[in-house]
């Protein structure tokens, strides 16, 4: 009954249902499912669960799963295939899908080659959009995604793209050449996706062509490839931002869970060990005034929050291609005014809060000028971390949020733990 | 000669070097913009760019660019118009036009109905391909992404869609009934729009038709402005992680940065101070044994990263669908296997560090059990915390992430500074 159900649903529905699933049902649901479509809902789950589905087939299941695959797809699925199945498929395959697929498989992770695919209808330039509608009458159905067809000349040189639009709304006697377009985005393999990602989002693209370094036409990226692109880098980044390794089966075992999060509680335990380390050299202060243990987590706080505003604004402008080498200067002279004003109206505040809780005055004064300082470390190293990184070449996002919370917590505790040791005690 | 170059330029690239530069010299450029893609730049841009250029402008200048829009982008830009504008451009409409207009705006923020537009071509399905055809080339062009169209009958009632791959493959003599698909997705304006995001993903779609309650069709939604959806929704969550309000010009002044960031450090200045008086409450502990003070902030970070690992795996799966409501037992059984693996191999660690540092083994054995009590304290809020809000019909990815720090704040000092009065004192 339930196989009656799954028959008719699109394999995206079918992963969705399956991620849903614990593993034991998963992989009742999973055998229920018609060979035909296993290829396809292969590529649709997530990597972990993928990983236990491939896990639960036999050899001959996995190799008929994967030839009812594209070569763009097949070079998907393949790190998670055994390499026999891979070895099986290869041969298997006609001599052009072969070097498609040897081709997919060389593109680096995050390239334009590692979304492109291989399914573009081309057409000749000197022939009449008749001819055009004729040939494409002859075709089964369309590949996907294709609203434009590409103009080749006989060694597949791109000169030109004809959008459905051109096609459909000139008469029939026209020439393709007199018509298409030559002014049109186009990219290498090698080309970062992301850069054809905002490419595509830019002038608002369904598919565009990839060529070699002579212009000769090898592949289109299209639309649906984007838009997932995009949303598993915000997804990578989401998660890495909270020290997930990677993408989590929920229902992963407790083993499993451990190791993917290991290695950022690691990272964390070494820089609160410094942090405590800092204390620890405070502690003569510490213990003559006790009031400091309680108040010195505030001030290691708030430069964290206020650093995170701060880096999470820079390496969003440097992500959109807004931040000039040369507007360093000005933007952290605009973000010290933020962390002084912010210095001067909570650090003012919580003065005096503590002036009010422990009669101290001092202790007060002290503590808001700790507050000003750590928030104006915290905007330097917002400002100055990313911009640091962006030119080292390193990918400005990547653990700044830790380094500036390691770096408020053990400076917000040393500001504050020896101002007051210099006018306290 | 800056204007000979910006001539040429996509509205979308020149909106980009608009972002890019600082205030003056934005001004300085945007008046060298060739007036008649003021319109589609203003679209391109961020909110705060866009205000900014908008105050820059005359009356007649506005009305001048809103008059070049569709009527589903006039409502995207009609927030930031003054209602004089509007009502300028209001009268100036034609009868359909104006009706698009009043239509467009007045559907919510995050509906399907503010990412739809009006562009689709409708055919009518007892004529042939032939018939099709020739209408389409009375067009001058059609609308952008028509991917397919939408075969209505007498009373706009959708009766299927005809993709142009299928008009394209398919002989002339056919009618457009017996080709066209009727198990297309369609949407209605009130849909949620991050829902038909979800669908475009999973479908591979370009365009989809969106109808009212009776079935009539009313507009469609293109993957254009399902990407900038995604990209949109994924910043907006970013933002909010870090505390920023909103996107912020980056340029913007020190007082609009002390606005848009003001709101989140006043939050985590109270839970900062909640933690502080916590602290306070067991000042003779400290007193007595200042080691606690350098060993506390360590069992309070630790549990708050752990928790924040924790709530974006759950949040992230909640969102995913793949959280059905009677997983919360086992994830959170999960979860507290997950921490109790944690709480004995870094709290045995942190353990046996402070015994070496401190000469103690029962200070080395307190803080095993309060960074492991900690752990499980993160645990059960980063399961707890998203699926109650998704449960009270609250968006569980909003603000967890603070609750669960103050909680793993606050509660580690507690924790740690109960059980070392306990069992030190
Ligand atoms: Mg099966
Ligand atoms: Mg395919
Ligand atoms: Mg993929
Ligand atoms: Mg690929
Ligand atoms: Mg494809
Ligand atoms: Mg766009
Ligand atoms: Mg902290
Ligand atoms: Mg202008
Ligand atoms: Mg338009
Ligand atoms: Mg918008
Ligand atoms: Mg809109
Ligand atoms: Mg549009
Ligand atoms: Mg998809």
């Amino acid at each position: 009954e339930l196989q009656h159900k799954l028959e008719p649903m699109h394999p995206a529905d079918v992963a969705y249902i399956l991620e849903a699933l614990p593993p034991d049902e998963r992989l009742i649901v999973w055998d229920l499912v018609k060979a035909e479509h296993d290829g396809e809902i292969l590529l649709e789950v997530s990597d972990a669960v993928r990983e236990s589905l491939i896990e639960s087939m036999a050899r001959n299941e996995l190799v008929a799963a994967a030839e009812t695959l594209d070569a763009d797809e097949l070079a998907d699925l393949a790190p998670d295939l055994p390499q026999g199945v891979i070895d099986d498929v290869f041969r298997s395959l006609p001599a052009e899908e072969r070097e498609h697929l040897r081709a997919a498989m060389s593109y680096a992770e995050d390239s334009v080659g590692s979304i492109m695919d291989f399914d573009m209808v081309t057409v000749r330039e000197d022939v009449t959009l008749e001819v055009v509608l004729r040939y494409l009458r002859r075709f089964d159905e369309l590949p996907d995604h294709t609203d434009q067809l590409f103009v080749v000349d006989r060694d597949e040189h791109l000169k030109g793209v004809l959008p459905l639009n051109i096609l459909l709304v000139n008469e029939v006697e026209v020439e393709v050449g007199s018509l298409m377009h030559t002014d049109f985005v186009e990219f290498e393999p090698d080309d970062e996706a992301e850069d054809a990602a905002k490419a595509f989002e830019r002038y608002d693209l369904v598919s565009a062509p990839v060529v070699d370094g002579d212009g000769r036409l090898l592949g289109r990226v299209t639309v649906n490839e984007v838009v997932d692109f995009i949303r598993e880098e915000a997804e990578q980044e989401q998660l890495a931002h909270a020290g997930l390794a990677e993408e989590e089966d929920i229902f992963a075992s407790v083993w499993d869970s451990v190791r993917n999060r290991w290695a950022w509680l690691a990272v964390n335990l070494v820089t609160a060990f410094v942090a405590s380390r800092v204390i620890g050299a405070f502690e003569d202060s510490i213990e003559k005034l006790v009031a400091l243990a309680a108040l010195m987590p505030i001030v290691a706080g708030i430069g964290g929050n206020s650093g995170n505003q701060t880096i999470t604004m820079i390496v969003r402008a440097i992500a959109m291609g807004q931040v000039q080498p040369d507007a360093m200067r000005r933007l952290l002279r605009k973000e010290l005014g933020v962390a002084s004003i912010n210095g001067l109206i909570w650090g003012g505040l919580l003065g005096v809060a503590a002036w009010w809780l422990y009669g101290s005055y001092q202790l007060g004064l002290v503590m808001t000028a700790a507050m000003t300082l750590n928030l104006l470390l915290a905007a330097s190293a917002g400002v100055g971390i990313p911009l640091m990184r962006q030119k080292f070449g390193a990918d400005p996002a990547i653990g700044g949020s830790v380094m500036i919370t390691a770096l408020t917590d053990s400076g917000g505790f040393f500001i504050f733990l020896g101002l007051a040791t210099l006018f306290l005690m």
